[in-house]
């Protein structure tokens, strides 16, 4: 029996229609004489029924189905009987009358029950994976991948660019994340890394005329896990010659105007909102702003100097700075066992403490509030903090990091709390205007803030050798709901600047040489300008999906433990397979000795 | 100065406009007082001159320009001097009057000519890559292989396929060929090895009901290398559900048909050919025939058993076979030295001599002419071969294989050799029938013909435990012009007969179950039954590119030591990376101890 239509396809159109279906038992009912089955497949669930009148034959097999049978069936599209419709289903309307069925594979009883609310532990969804890939919002979740990924590639296609393959095996590169290594058998002794991402490829693309290049590709980081990060990720990556960077940004814009008009039929407005990296974190005490909602920082420092309160003017003494927020009408909401939590997000953060008051008719009120009752700084504060009677007012003061990162994690937290999100926007932005450097106080020394590739403004080249902290990247980063979803730059493409900028983060010249030399040996043989961009592909597809975890939209992740409980991978291999390798394991030796 | 056209594409008719270009000096002619410079872009050459009457300022910038600087070139387009026009460009009815112009790069003078023309060995154009990968032919190439890939994804993405991704970071298995390993740091003695192919992961979202899927997807193994052969190679990977061999067949016909009509323009006809593994070795002496020419090989043994000829008749009482081929008009062309080349070739595949006569008005010559002088065996082989005056005739008796190998690699020697072949087309056919199995004389056990995933033809399941050798497989390859580029097969669905198939191959229940325990699982679960087929995309657009080696349509390929010139991959890794692994490297041990 071939299939003639897909189960969650068949519609009032199909009424009176003979068609041939096949499935997944979601679920069946035994009325005695009559057997409703719903089948799924890729695209939604149908309702069978089975009925002695009509053929007795297919009933008694029908009585032998359980979940998760997969079924081939035959029959009559007819409308359901009144008041037995179904508005939630697109097949609500009809059922089929089954003539023939056959069973194509019998299955056991899941581990779970295939529906998106199951409760299940994440390591039991991941060992039956194959299960856990059958529930709609799994499946919603990769066909919106294969969707977002198909605007990318037919955008980028219509613009000329072309998408080439990068090696997986590649160099090891002692700068960013740890690498995976993988032993060569041939040259034993050495390794290969697995990319990280193909920025030097791509760059040398550029240098050989390929003017526009894209790939969507895999890149993998050996670092310790977190919610949003896996061992291996996938990026979309572009790179552009003689593109300035606002040409490449506005791009980039039309094309993600273009994705989310197609994958979420969202209208949003190109030129997004620009920041500088400056003015993000002093606004919204983060780098990667959620827009979604205002709850700006509020800087207090002028109050603060003013005000007899200790802990204030000892932050400022020490070189640090008070910075508090709004929290409109939360005063009556939020008890003093609220506070508490809410200090515990600071902590986290290393603030010392969470000062609070609020405003209330009388004025303000609250523990600190008798520090500001002398002088103007009381009104002043009211004004600067637009305080208005039942506002929770809630302050920082300490070193400028801890009262960005404190503050930053309150806003997001009190912005979830408070429903004061709009789920359904999508709220873009760049950030601008970025240090080219950080410098790693356990190191001593310079890292590259983006990677060493990133191409000073042009104004600062020449501080870098003197002043290195005040040199500004060409750099941009793009933002959607408080996630990076990617980041770019204008790079080097001069040999003098390139070995500057390693030099600046501590390369040796024989270090620079060994590491990066067939980059620079590039720049002398006609090396254009170039940048680009590269995006997040998990991260961005978790948020249009409204997802939590990169795991959701990903097909086979890594637990926690960067392990596969479905293959059990990474897995015990033969000795045979070292001993190609000349490699011994650290442990058998230790035994041996 | 912001680009407005490409040098490429800049027709006549753009006459009279005003354009800015930007890209690679190809040549400089300095005239005297006048400048000719050939602007290289990704889509061509264009001829920009710069006059002392025109600019002065302009032509004093270009008395600095060498090849393989990167400018930017700002003028007119104007039509050239008659008789200076130049039909082998595109742009050769014009030239750019140059009114400003910038060095945007300059550049050393490269290791090699950027043309097609150049002699230059494979691991100086791997270690300048970047230089060679300026080549118009590189660049061509690289062009044909994103088009193959759009060509796969449209088509693909139109019949409903979901492109979804799968890991990178799996499970090692020792079916197949030596795995590249990846050490895990987090579960350190463990390791991940990179996909051989997608197959498991790939059949598991069959189970999970996606129905269709691709993926453009590199894959790695780890063995010595051919011409045709790379540690990482990419893959078009196609499963679906529901699916009969038929129908997959005709449906990949299609996108075949599509792919060599949009990048090639040739039409070709579907249905393609179909040949049996049997009559592909039978017929073509190998089991990717090149069909575009004919020189078939002819069975002898009737002939060959009433001839005088011991070395015949003692292949024959041997087991073995005698074939022939009828090379048409040759006789004259090909001397003895000739003769002595191609015994050379049928030695390399084991046989023992190449024996030959020459048809000629005389009847047959040659050294063996005369065992077949008696009775009626003479005629009867020239009846047979269908000799004519001029032709020769090639023999090789021993065992099947030998004389398969030997008169196939002789086949295609000479088909080359005497021209036979239209470049131009495009020949392909389906295999099918093929073994389930093939017996491994030295390990003493059968091996998986294709993978231990493809289903035995229903008829012969039976023989699966009691004759396995003669049971035929589900299974389908492509091949193209002497290639094979595409291998599929019906899967197994049902855990017993998995389970039969690997213990046909010698796994022990534990080992199957250690192994492919999630599969087998898997199979418990509702499992639809499915087939697929894979394409090998680097040898695909290497045939359609007319090369004969995959690097030329890799943009960074390894050498034939598996190693990266470019970059110096893979390379020696510090000592704390080994240590994050939990690894030695075998020979400092042995220094240590």
């Amino acid at each position: 029996m071939e299939r003639t239509a897909y189960c969650g396809q068949i519609t009032s159109k199909y009424k009176e229609q003979h068609v041939t279906i096949t499935g997944w038992v979601q679920k069946r009912r035994d009325l005695g004489g009559m057997i409703f089955i719903d089948l799924r497949d890729r695209f939604g669930i149908v309702q069978v029924v089975f009925n002695s009148d009509k053929n007795k034959e297919a009933l008694e097999i029908a009585e032998k189905i359980r979940s998760e049978f997969i079924i081939s069936v035959q029959g009559q599209v007819i409308p359901r009987a009144q008041g037995q419709e179904n508005n939630e289903l697109n097949t609500g309307e009809i059922e089929i009358m089954a003539e023939k069925v056959e069973i194509l594979s019998e299955a056991k009883t899941p581990a779970f029950e295939i529906s998106d609310t199951a409760d299940v532990s994440d390591d039991v969804r991941l060992k039956y994976r194959y299960l856990d890939l059958r529930r709609p919002k799994m499946q919603e979740n990769l066909k919106l991948r294969h969707q977002v990924k198909k605007v990318f590639r037919d955008f980028l296609d219509g613009e000329e660019f072309l998408d080439i393959e990068t090696p997986y095996l590649t160099k090891s590169t002692p700068e960013g994340a740890r690498d995976y290594l993988v032993p060569s058998r041939v040259n034993q002794g050495k390794f290969f890394a697995l990319p990280q991402s193909p920025q030097l490829f791509k760059q040398l693309l550029m240098s050989s005329g390929y003017d526009r290049y894209y790939q969507i590709v895999r890149c993998f980081r050996d670092e310790d896990l977190r919610g949003d990060r896996q061992p291996e990720f996938t990026q979309v990556d572009i790179e552009t010659s003689f593109m300035e960077k606002e040409d490449i940004q506005s791009m980039i814009e039309k094309l993600l105007v273009r994705l989310v008009k197609e994958v979420k039929n969202v209208t949003i407005k190109a030129p997004f909102k620009r920041l500088t990296y400056k003015e993000a974190m002093e606004r919204f005490g983060s780098d990667k702003p959620d827009l979604r909602f205002d709850m700006e920082l509020i800087d207090l420092n002028t109050i603060a100097q003013e005000s007899s309160f200790k802990v204030f003017s000892s932050a400022l003494e020490n070189g640090g700075m008070v910075k508090g927020l709004t929290v409109k009408g939360a005063a009556k909401q939020i008890s003093r066992k609220n506070i508490d939590a809410l200090e515990s997000i600071a902590k986290i953060y290393g603030a010392k403490g969470l000062a609070w008051m609020k405003m209330t008719e009388e004025g303000l009120t609250g523990p600190i509030a008798k520090f500001f009752k002398e002088g103007d700084t009381g009104s002043k504060l009211v004004e600067t903090m637009d305080a208005e009677d039942g506002d929770l007012l809630l302050f920082v003061a300490d070193n400028k990091n801890v009262v960005y990162d404190a503050l930053g994690a309150l806003r997001l937290h009190l912005g979830k709390e408070l429903n004061l999100i709009d789920e359904s926007e999508l709220a873009f932005a760049w950030i601008v205007e970025w240090p080219l450097l950080e410098y790693d106080e356990e190191a001593g020394r310079y890292n590259a803030a983006h990677h060493p590739f990133t191409k000073p403004v042009e104004a600062d080249i020449e501080k870098l050798a003197t002043e290195p902290e005040n040199v500004m990247a060409d750099a941009y980063d793009i933002v959607l709901n408080g996630y990076e979803i990617g980041g770019g730059s204008i790079r080097i493409h001069k040999r003098a600047l390139q070995e500057e900028m390693l030099s600046a983060l501590g390369f040796s010249k024989e270090e620079a040489h060994k590491q990066f030399g067939f980059l620079l040996d590039a720049m002398d043989y006609g090396f254009p300008p170039h940048g680009g961009i590269a995006f997040g592909l998990d991260r961005l597809v978790m948020i249009l999906a409204g997802e939590n975890n990169i795991r959701e939209v990903i097909a086979f992740p890594k637990n926690g433990k960067a392990m596969d409980p479905l293959t059990d991978a990474p897995s015990v291999v033969s000795n045979d397979q070292l001993i190609d390798l000349g490699l011994r394991l650290k442990d058998k030796e230790t035994e041996a000795e």
